[in-house]
């Protein structure tokens, strides 16, 4: 647990002189007629006193083609509440039935096989926390700043815990034959959205999900089932998830050959770009909030991930990144997981620049924009996990721009 | 992380023979016609082809004295989705404005003050994963088995990742004097609900909480803060707080007088019983249920949690408790949080009865209901942590029994 020291830091000692918050002797008498029975709804809904938390949604016609963002400006802690989950379709969210649905496991195995919703509950289950980003996330941001708010910049990233059966044992059942090195995975969307799943990832810890934060999946997150690979981009995780094909080669599948590359400067292209690298955001602020208390106290508070464990540590800087500062992380930090950090900061009322930087378990230390285009060049709008500048200016408003 | 090998153990290699997991050289074509767009509501809902998927309600008049149970039996890992976390309200929900309301701090200390929501942003926050159970959980079920299901008997149980500002950091900001020993925690519901908290608690783990899950506190739990005491019983939560008076002795609430304390065999009675001690349920199977693929092998799934730490073991009996097994548990196991267990189970399609059984940290094992009645007596409907035992019959039903 992170020491109360820790937590305060420099700048809190300003706290005392939080200009709203006033001295009183009594709190002032409210209203004393009883409230609301709970007659709520049998499934409850937020209060309709909070602006901001819904999901924004835009469309390439057709219309089936289409994502909707995450308010990460709007959220706290880590876990993304379901009904705020990002979405994203290549050809709509299918209707499908539950009790009819089936998850085929053939090619090169002794046993092919097909499990049902219910099949699955009878084998052993995993919950684990772990984020889900879009490998496009923050794809408009690469070349000049688009966006006006960290939902529009990073709200194709969304974290849940995933319950459901871990992969190996059901290619156990199946009869995994040594010649299969590769997995064709196979969504029941009418586009039949597929993947090539190499065995390592597989037997590692792939999982058939089938329940997200407690409850089962909802029908945009691939109700009954999906596939699930930890810190891998989200089109690889196969939502409505009806057959894996095990076989010795890859399929070169059409959205790993002509989409979710990444297109380089020298007009050669990455392909199997899997897990996600590190990356980190400031929420609050970000851009579109506004710092209405004047000059003081703040705390400057965002999330960072890795595709390939745990973050391991977190840098911000006020100054545009001339000077860092560590921020404490909040326990506990999972791999493959939103990490929620925050740091006190003292707002002197002049203009400044927000940045936070992440490094995780492999060394690996998120890059500046100028590193990513020196690297990659910018003709691919995908795998931007480039450093986030955040303007404020001397009215407290908060803007999206290139440092 | 715990191993396959642990998650297999005995029983699963009868899972080659699940009668329903059916061989398949293809799966069964399927709808190709493009599904629905992402026009789904900003603020999304479940699927409604997933039936129970609701919490069930009750109330004594009038109205405003209400409670709503968790679908525990419906539900994987540990968090429980907001829109179906546990409701206990003794005079209604009230619709607070997030811009007026006010928590004032005062009594013995030094400024008195008084806080907005928009001040407790600024202040260091931390976020939380901790279980939340109603003191009166389960009571039904002491005497005699009285519910059918699991959301009946133990549904005024919950788990969220709780956001705010730790209470040590405000009592700073207002200037704890020496002889401040308790606080009055007071509710801004019609019915003023009040609670004494010991100082020790206030400085330890208590939270003044403004997020659950991800997103702002709804209004059956608070909104737009509530006190949050990790492992404490539910009332002492105290919802839509609007003033902490500190002193140097007790309040003696009608909450924690009248109510919410426990009547012994002897016609004493305890009171200030705050932490809620260990306690497991099976929740898959469970009442009502039924185990429809006939005889073979089965998950038995469920959850533990103590008010005083984390969960160390959990032991599983299919006999009535003659003979009990371990239960792997799945990480990460978080102090005062719900903690899932399973383990493979392989029905012979004979009667059996299903029972688990927790113990903490601290060494304390959940007793029988025996043991708990030999010690307190049956005139207490509150700390009912007793052994819950489910019988399935040759039939696959399973019912809510006293083995």
């Amino acid at each position: 647990m992170t020491s109360r020291r820790q937590l305060l830091g420099a700048g809190l000692t300003a706290l005392g002189g939080l200009a709203s918050a006033r001295a009183a002797e009594f709190p002032p008498e409210t209203e004393r007629t009883p409230g609301l029975p709970v007659l709520s709804p049998a499934y409850g809904q937020p209060s309709p006193r909070v602006a901001g938390l819904q999901r924004k949604s835009w469309s390439t016609p057709p219309l089936e083609q289409a994502s909707s963002l995450t308010p990460l400006g709007e959220l706290y802690g880590t876990v993304t509440p379901n009904g705020l989950f990002y979405e994203r379709h290549h050809s709509g969210v299918p209707n499908l039935d539950p009790d009819t649905h089936r998850l085929v496991i053939h090619g090169a195995v002794s046993r092919p096989i097909a499990f049902s919703l219910e099949d699955l509950l009878r084998f052993p289950s995993v919950s684990r926390f772990h984020f889900l980003e879009c490998t496009g996330n923050s794809g408009s941001e690469l070349v000049k700043p688009t966006r006006e708010t960290v939902q529009g910049t990073h709200g194709l990233l969304s974290c849940a815990e995933w319950t459901g059966v871990p992969l190996s044992i059901l290619l156990d059942q199946a009869g995994l034959l040594p010649s299969g090195k590769w997995l064709l995975a196979e969504g029941a969307d009418a586009g039949r959205m597929t993947r090539s799943v190499p065995i390592e990832k597989a037997l590692d810890d792939a999982i058939i999900a089938y329940g997200q934060n407690g409850e089962p999946l909802r029908p945009e997150q691939g109700f009954p089932m999906r596939l699930f690979l930890p810190g891998w981009g989200g089109n690889l995780n196969v939502k409505w998830l009806r057959r894996l094909k095990v076989a010795a080669e890859p399929f070169y599948t059409r959205e790993e050959t002509s989409k979710y590359t990444d297109l380089m400067a020298d007009g050669s292209a990455r392909i199997f770009t899997w897990a996600m690298d590190a990356k980190s955001v400031i929420t609050r602020p970000s851009g579109g909030q506004t710092l209405s208390g004047g000059p003081g106290p703040y705390q400057i508070s965002g999330i960072a991930w890795s595709g390939r464990g745990r973050i391991t540590q977190i840098e911000i800087s006020a100054d545009g990144g001339q000077t860092w500062r560590k921020a404490p992380l909040q326990e506990p930090v999972l791999r493959k997981c939103l990490t929620r950090f925050s740091l006190p900061w003292d707002w002197s009322g002049g203009p400044a620049i927000l940045q936070s930087r992440a490094i995780d378990e492999t060394g690996y230390r998120q890059p500046t924009r100028e590193q990513l285009i020196a690297a990659r060049g910018t003709h691919g709008a995908y795998h931007n996990n480039s450093i986030q500048s955040w303007r404020v200016d001397p009215s407290g408003k908060v803007t999206n721009i290139h440092a």
